[in-house]
């Protein structure tokens, strides 16, 4: 039986849709990470402190950075439990932790994440209001939750790959920004085709920068550190501003 | 309650996601025909004919038409049931229907569609076999299935308005070909930026001419009928072939 850490964590079943798998019936990583976003969307929706709740407030939650590990990939049709939970606050920051569960509670995927509150007027950094830090008594303790995703990354030198996008319409989320997920899977295009033909991701950190907006001209560059690990970042085209930077390694 | 026209008949439950949605919390046409193909490869495979089911006979399906009116887009959480059958055969091609209900069996969404089995070895069309024939007994009654998607489109003359497109990774099925419902994805694109963000697609028709793969480089032009009616198609750069055409009604 699952074992819940806090009374703030929301669980969801899934079983693994046909249009979630690659071309060896497994679970690509984008779907696993909107499988993700939707358990936190919904646990902040039953919460009462969803972007919607937030809107009169003129708050808005931006995703800051995450990092992810990868045991397995599950499979068509395979069920699996996303779980996932608010771990606290520092003072700046929120924390988030998910985890991916097979049959017999087997983890699949974790994953830890820092959010920050914007103030969608002044575009800038909100402080965390009374009735979000009042959830601060049920927050699950230390011990019970993931590492926070702190990391840092080597200097970006050369771009041994690189791809180009456009934003289109169907790229936003509910919010006219590109989806988050986006960020993730427009980065792992840039990559040998070898390595997304023949082998999966086993860890990704990633840091968020900026958001970006429909008809933006974006591209993704990638350098190989070695075998295994590739440094990858999200510029947006004309301003060379960089959107998001992530290290990904691979097995 | 539920009616079912024939045993052949699968039903699925979903509740909107919220990456499924857009700027109006409404579920958008590429999310709705997600899950109506989703419907129907759980009921090929549940019938014992999904694409991994015909492999070894070195046959596959392949989408041809695909005729769609819809009456209202749910909402974000909205409970919907999608319901598809296999309705029957002729000499050459297999057809099928879908709906998408609300609570209450309110009619959201109605589809019918055009199939036929392609020998993977010489490309070209298979003789439909007789372990799928034999499915006929069960085919619902002709007055219960969808007008079959029969149209024509008007000549393409002038595109107004283009997008362009890469076939990346992630936009390939487990198949390794161009996800069907990106051809429409991609064909919405290139539309009126205020058609996009203030109106709806209430009806499409939809010609699959030709397969696409990784790395392809495609476009799709649009060219206005009048206010409410496009015509579009997906082109294969530097072939300048047809992959798809369209026609999209809006209100």
């Amino acid at each position: 039986m699952p074992q819940f850490i806090s009374p703030l964590e929301y669980s969801e079943s899934f079983a693994v849709r046909t249009y979630e798998i690659d071309h060896c019936k497994r679970a690509t990583i984008p779907a696993l990470i909107r499988l993700m976003q939707e358990a936190a969307m919904q646990n902040v929706i039953q919460l009462g402190v969803s972007i919607w709740d937030l809107e009169a407030q003129n708050i808005s939650w931006v995703l800051l950075r995450k990092s992810m590990q990868v045991f397995r990939l599950p499979g068509l049709g395979e069920r699996i439990r996303v779980s996932t939970c608010p771990t606290g606050f520092d003072r700046r920051f929120t924390y988030r932790d998910y985890k991916i569960f097979g049959a017999d509670e087997e983890l699949l995927i974790q994953s830890s994440s820092a959010w920050l509150l914007m103030d969608t007027i002044t575009r800038r950094m909100a402080p965390i209001p009374g009735f979000i830090l009042d959830f601060e008594a049920k927050m699950p303790a230390p011990e019970k939750c993931l590492p926070r995703p702190e990391f840092r990354f080597p200097k970006f030198e050369q771009a041994n790959f690189t791809k180009a996008f456009e934003v289109n319409w169907h790229d936003l989320d509910f919010n006219l920004h590109l989806n988050n997920t986006l960020y993730i899977q427009w980065m792992l295009e840039a990559m040998p085709p070898d390595m997304l033909q023949e082998k999966r991701v086993a860890g990704m950190e990633v840091l968020y920068r900026a958001e970006s907006r429909w008809n933006d001209v974006l591209y993704t560059e990638t350098q190989m550190l070695d075998e295994h690990t590739y440094l990858h970042r999200l510029m947006k085209k004309g301003e060379e501003k960089e959107l998001a930077m992530a290290l990904s390694r691979w097995e």
